[in-house]
């Protein structure tokens, strides 16, 4: 491990301009940031193996010397830049899924969020990885924990707030739907499917989250009004097209 | 790619006593059979880039251009090789679940047994690996075409069998059940976790599969004799344990 307290900073020549801000916090922020964004885009098309510390400073207009000052290592660089992909992901599926009036639209809404991208599958890579790089297993650990944390989060409110019965509690909704998301994303990839093939893959292999209403109140609309369970949220539909 | 046609068989040292037998059909598969074996119990210690081809055929007594007449690549007998263990551990499963009783012992048996080894973790490094290398797909795909349907197969008789309601389709019921061993088990390698950890996380994140009974013969017994449902078939339990 290279010795962090004797590399203060990466020295540069003065007059480059790529430079010429101080090394300051946000400067190192920004630069940290930069490099995970050129490393994120050229570790998803080409792999760990097809990407090389000098190809992702390229990419970031920065020096070999400041990937390896902020991330000591591709391995680093890639796991965490494969995490935070993943968060991202996770936040859009989220975004996406917060104006849905059913629980079949909510989950619909995460599912196509998540398999429309491949930040699942780089996470994935990720994951491998770190199998045997224990050293790098915090920042996974601290990624799902989050990405559990939050989503339970975002199920549970949603739930709440439509007044939904869930089939199962959160947490578990949560962890099951990482998990299923994993496996049919790595397969999917594996055989070259495409992003709807993996959408209707995931949604069928998740099956139903939670229903609109409790089981006795479905059964109990459907005598007084011989309506469908599903539709007795129409209003909310209705305002939603 | 090598071409087949003209390496008609390796050429051996004819006084070597490891190819003494004459490369008939037989030969070739035995020998396939001990690559496979040594690279397997390698790509599982050490991964894909920490293992060369000289080592294996050093530990399965072979030479090198015995991997590469067979298997042409190291990539292409990792992906064979992962391919096979999967097999393998599925069919252990369905042995270790064939004397359940109640779809919770069954599930719980399947699920000890594939948690108990790394294999779904091999796998899942040669389905991260076949996504870069497309020319692997076609044995992914014909190995996971056997999963689903070998696991599909089992579990609609076992349900047979027993008089089981399964909560649904059999084949969803085998693709969820692949798909969550894939997540949960790749995150839980990723994060150093234990056998036990990783099977009490995947039976949490599978729940139910199936029920003793249909839902209406169960409220009939609770309301004939006042029995919690899952002791229904109490007789069988008792014979099994």
């Amino acid at each position: 491990m290279a010795p962090k307290s004797v590399q203060s900073a990466p020295e540069m020549p003065a007059d480059d301009p790529r430079h010429a801000t101080r090394a300051t916090r946000t400067a190192g922020r920004q630069m940290r940031s930069r490099l995970l964004d050129g490393a994120s885009r050229l570790f998803r098309e080409r792999g760990l193996a097809g990407t090389s510390i000098s190809d992702i400073a390229a990419a970031a207009d920065a020096f070999p010397s400041q990937i390896t000052y902020y991330f000591r290592t591709k391995e680093a660089l890639f796991v965490e830049a494969a995490c935070r992909e993943m968060l991202y992901v996770a936040r859009a599926a989220e975004q996406a899924a917060l104006p849905a009036h059913t629980p079949r639209d909510y989950t619909r809404a995460l599912v196509e969020t998540v398999t429309a991208t491949d930040s699942v599958a780089f996470f994935t890579e990720a994951l491998t990885l770190t199998r045997r790089r224990q050293d790098l297993a915090p920042l996974v650990e601290r990624t799902i924990a989050r990405l559990h944390g939050e989503g339970m989060r975002a199920y549970a409110g949603q739930i709440e707030r439509h007044g939904w019965k869930s089939l199962r509690d959160p947490d578990a909704s949560s962890r099951r739907f990482w998990a299923v998301a994993i496996g049919v994303m790595v397969e999917g990839h594996a055989m070259g499917r495409s992003a709807e093939e993996m959408c209707g893959e995931m949604l069928r292999v998740l099956g139903d989250q939670a229903t609109a209403k409790s089981a006795s109140e479905a059964a109990r609309l459907r005598l007084v009004g011989d309506r469908d369970a599903s539709d007795s949220d129409s209003p909310d539909r209705e305002r939603s097209s």
